[in-house]
């Protein structure tokens, strides 16, 4: 199981079982819904450690509980801020994919890595404005996503051609726009993405062809502005070669990272449901729109180091 | 065929081929003999238009009998030129991997592409002298020559760790030198090589990690300084997708370029049987070391404008 | 009609417009004057759809009278928007002149492109603190406005120097600080100035002179945080050559684009009444001081899309 | 003395003298204690101009006295922020060493320049945590402050290396992070530190060394904003040549800069006690962390102007 | 005047010159000889000390007087190497276009400056073998030599646009090859061309657009070998503006250098009669294919000091 | 001692012990007399196996025996080729001093670093030809070799200023060239120099000032062209900390590398007796200038690894 993707469903289900667990709580102050709602909101936190979208969801539902001011206003913004963020995710897909059609040049013959929903959201919307011109989508090894792609671009009428990985520097000249999702986003605006995007990118960043990062708002990783770092996964040999061909070379060791990190220094925009942004506005996005806070993080930093 | 490929065997065979000939010509006069081995030189260097190793061959054997100035000593000439190229293509490669070993800094962590026999003999020997610590082979998709490479490296007791193309960025920052072949060498010191060569040294550069090149010097191209373009041979589609997944997306077109071109400024030495120079040295070993001459061409230009 | 330039002139009509409007009408409810007023807004906005300043000032006015609570307090509201805008608007040249000119080194040679008002202001302000030795003014073709602002400069008693456009990078050496004006500003912080622009910009970046553009706030443009591109006019040929070279060269096309984009990253400093900041700031200045609301956008876009 | 270091100490003296100051006053209206308070914060300011942690510190007592709505609160307010602020300051250490020791990749070899308060504690915090294996600390000329960060370093336990300020390109290529501390940081993102500091991160920035400044939000200068540069202080030519050799080169002029300017773009994170940020979040911390506003200062230039 | 434009003239002229200088000369000595003509070449070398190609002819003829052993033989030296100079002089051009034109990519837009004959006949022979679609001219402030181009290129048949020298980094990205000629190149393989050139050559650079020059090897400046600098010479301010608008703006200063230097590190290829070499081969041509020698020039330097 | 420094001693004398040896011998086969000189020649340059000069200066003296073909004539060469080495090294330092001072730009402020003799000599040439108008020397740790460079500066009446190693790429804004010696230079036109010069070129590449460098040919390693990388010496800790410091800070341990190596792409030339020469031509003076010969070096290789 592949934990960071499908982050979308992640946060989603975790609103709604927020929900559903506040709806099933007999509590009669507000002081215990509370506290309650944060303990839940912490074990759900802890099942998934590494999955970007689950604090940001919970802190959605949560931040409105603790706004509150009686326990009817708290149950009632409960079942409203979990509806709310179920809609905003669904949502934010089609309004991703608004904004970076239009920030795709005309005539644009792009290029896209791996398999992102909002990336071929994004490509499909521009080709029906007609801004499209033809597709270059890769193989991504070891898992080969690029099939999934090539099969959605090319279904929905776009010419596509598909390279090796390899390839995608050979291509760059003829590209004019680079269009991929993200796993994560660090307060500093740097991308996880698939093993090769920050290659494909460094190539994009050489010819000056934009490097374009499609992504929900979620995705952004609040615990970076405090200092932590984005672990990449590394994951089975068997994705990259099967057992036949491990025999014969029995002493060779195979590394399989999943992801890798883009510099924002190679991103030309962000493109969320609240806009297209540089990627240093990440913090920005990180603080006001996920509402994660400095000096809540100080508070209990003080708690934390006075005990 | 990989007809580039192997450029060793054809430029030995084609001096075999010029020597038996030409051992088998009955001429009387200095300058029949002549014309004919021009003629048969010219015939051997069509049937490969692509082989950059090709003229180079033929012009060694050829500039000596031209250099003769009697038909017996033209007749010795060839043979002992003939002998001489293919002597000196046999050891090229033991002395490119003894002066590319001393190259490689101490204690290094090297990372190479495709599967060059210089580039192998030369990490094999850098590690016989201790040089090399650990190596990082690639796949080299579509045709995965990453499995020789990385067998024979292995086989040979380095610490071998594999990776997918997509994953060279990522590992940049633990390699010490980058070492790979070359198909062929322009006068202004672009190394045209296997697709993805040329991203792993952008790569490469980006970290300031050490990209060598090893290569015999009949793999430099002399029509490059007359500005000829080195033709980027496109393969068969089946090579990257297997019928049945291409018949699951019928309207995408596979593009297999099987070469890129990495530019001079990313390459930091090339290795030859001359010794290590610099990428923009290119030039001299044309003309000095290969014997391509600028008078003469200029002679055959006006020659061809006149009539 | 240069649409763009004057864009002072135009924000500042527009809001008095507004006020002349909104004071004309007799509505009885606060509703009903909210609806008038923003269609009015619409309307004038859609007059000059290439505007960047128009619905900077049309929504500086109106989201007061959406933040009103009664209909005397939405048209008392409206007067003193108004007003305040055009006061602001007035004294933000002046404000720009005073930042810029202390963010100028001690005892520089500034170059300048195009003539624009607050470039020139900050220039004569530097020179009156003594910061400024000497300029450099280009031509800019084709229409030459390079004129006007040599004139400006040298008339302020500072020793001028004009140069052809193409002279830009010859003199860079000798400057120590390119201040231009802009036509508009992105989201992602690029700058869209006067064709020749992003020229100069790349060759003071080259040689690491400070690149500091001076602007209203009002030239940021928030639909580029949805995406939206620039548009970049092209002028007649007439303005590049007259009716007798064009006869001369009868099937040559001239081409002539009123401006070009300079990239955030050869940008140093944005000086705007809201302070120097860095360019990628942009979206900061879009959403907090022009007022641009990604909520707003996101329910706009709900609504859009649910018809 | 150097005025700018102890920044911290600077702070919090001022921060308690207003605090001593306003309870000693005995005013009867909330204006003439508001009027006072500003004139002593003013008074105060001046003495140290160039102490960027000054106007910081007096602004956020200020602010509060400002937002207070009767005496009494007023003077409640005075006292609260100024202990306030003094803990902070007093804490921010602590919580910069926490967010910066997660931020030091694992296994880390770190290269320090100068002595800073911050960067010490951070890197020992980051060797606590087992993230830190080695440290490579410079010289420091003139006054040689690397022999205290050294010592400091090796008394806690981290194998450290001493060099020269000239060997640190040399060594880079070893490096994991560089740390380092700040003695003022720019609205654009720039660090102004000790001499040879920008030296040192331009050779991180060639091999991409991640290169982490640690600074309270104090030493952020909000005069910057309003295009202030920071004044670089030249100190006695003693600290470099003693009398004796002097004398000996009697007429060499000794130029001793005491900081210099690290742009923005050779810096990968700056750690505050708000969090870990990109350097071109400067302005934010600026506005909404330090609360210097836009609004106000426009309303004072205006009102300046008006005289 | 322009002195250095028409190089090819001046060059064919001074051998020519010396040809017919050296006929009419009646001495029975060769040593006389010699000494005469040696003579004459300084005194013809200069009439013109910035015309890179006079010294280039003169020393091209005067070498073979030098060589030879008899003055019979250096009567005939003369005569054979002055016409052998004006010979290859004529026939370099059509060489260098047949090499850059096999240079250009297939179906390339090429942006071209100033008005070169080598690089005009380039793109034309290119046009002519179906490798040019289209063609891009700038104007060349201040003697507009675009419209001479822009004529030549659109006479030939070739569709050609028309745009001021600004906007050559706008149009960059559709641009396949960027081609000029030189005025001269130094040993280090700069190039010093018409004003503007430098800029176009950074524009190019950074879009990673391959900046091709095409010149005779004659303007290769043998005195730059010897740290000689190429004086720019600045040109009449009535080139740039006319006496009434110079009247209008009277103490402003008009400068007008008529070249810049485009560094080596811009060019990718300089192609010439010898071949199409990378810059830094410039020292290879002066010495070999020029024929100035290093030995020769310490011979004098020594003799010169120790006079 | 300092192996390397001093090299023109070095090499100097390395000729005259040749000639002393050889004038002593008393061979009567001229096989048995260059058996000898080899023999002897051996034994010399291993007695200094870092120092580049001694292998050169050898070369130089036995290639005029090996091609001689008689004993006298080889016993007449030897005398004579030593004789010579000895007059062209003392040479070469004037001649370096007067190409080198008309490469600088008219009106300099130059940097220098270390104490070169050719550097110092290069400077105050320019000096005497009005070129320079004032000078930057460095402190040069740990062993402050700037004193001597600052002293002979000044005493020649140049306006010298002093300052650390760290202030370099403060003050390179208003440098216009800067001028250093080499220990050595490799195939690749890499220069080994003192430590610290790499991080002076890197600053000076980043603001664009020519970094020159001075050395006679002798510097180049014809190893380097092999393959050998050239060791960096670690010299004592008590040239960087005295005894009583280092007993303060006990576990630390102190690295002092006496030299770098600046990469050929931030030198911009390399002025020797043989002219001024981009970087990249260093293999060409090896090969023509040194006389090291690739064929030679491959007839050695076979012979060794037959045996």
């Amino acid at each position: 199981m592949m934990e960071i993707r499908g982050a979308g469903r992640i946060a989603r289900t975790a609103a709604a079982e927020l929900r559903e667990h506040g709806s099933s709580l007999r509590y009669t102050t507000l002081e215990d819904f509370r506290r309650e709602m944060h303990r839940a909101a912490a074990v759900l936190t802890e099942t998934r450690p590494t999955a970007v979208s689950l604090p940001n969801a919970v802190r959605f539902v949560i931040s409105r509980i603790d706004a509150s001011e009686s326990l009817e206003e708290a149950q009632a913004a409960l079942v409203e801020s979990a509806d709310d963020f179920i809609a905003r995710s669904r949502q934010a897909v089609e309004m991703i994919a608004e904004f970076g059609s239009r920030a795709i040049p005309e005539d644009s013959v792009i290029m896209t890595h791996c398999n992102s929903e909002v990336a071929v959201a994004t490509t499909i919307k521009a080709w029906e404005k007609g801004r499209v011109r033809e597709a270059f989508v890769t193989e991504v090894r070891p898992r080969n996503q690029g099939y999934i792609t090539a099969k959605a671009l090319s279904d929905a009428g776009i010419p596509t051609n598909f390279i090796v990985d390899s390839a995608a520097r050979y291509f760059m000249r003829d590209i004019d726009a680079v269009i991929t999702g993200a796993d994560a986003v660090t307060a500093g605006g740097a991308v996880v993405n698939k093993i090769g995007t920050s290659q494909i990118a460094l190539a994009a960043h050489e010819a000056r062809v934009p490097f374009i990062v499609t992504t929900e708002t979620y995705k952004f990783a609040p615990g970076t502005l405090l200092g932590e770092r984005i672990p990449i996964e590394e994951r089975a040999p068997q994705e990259v070669v099967d057992d036949e061909i491990a025999g014969m070379m029995p002493n060779v060791r195979v590394r399989n990272p999943a992801f890798d990190v883009t510099p924002a220094a190679y991103i030309d925009m962000i493109v969320t449901e609240a806009g297209g942004i540089p990627p240093g506005m990440a913090y920005v996005i990180i603080r006001d729109y996920l509402g994660w806070n400095c000096g809540e993080w100080q508070k209990n930093f003080l708690i934390d180091h006075q005990e």
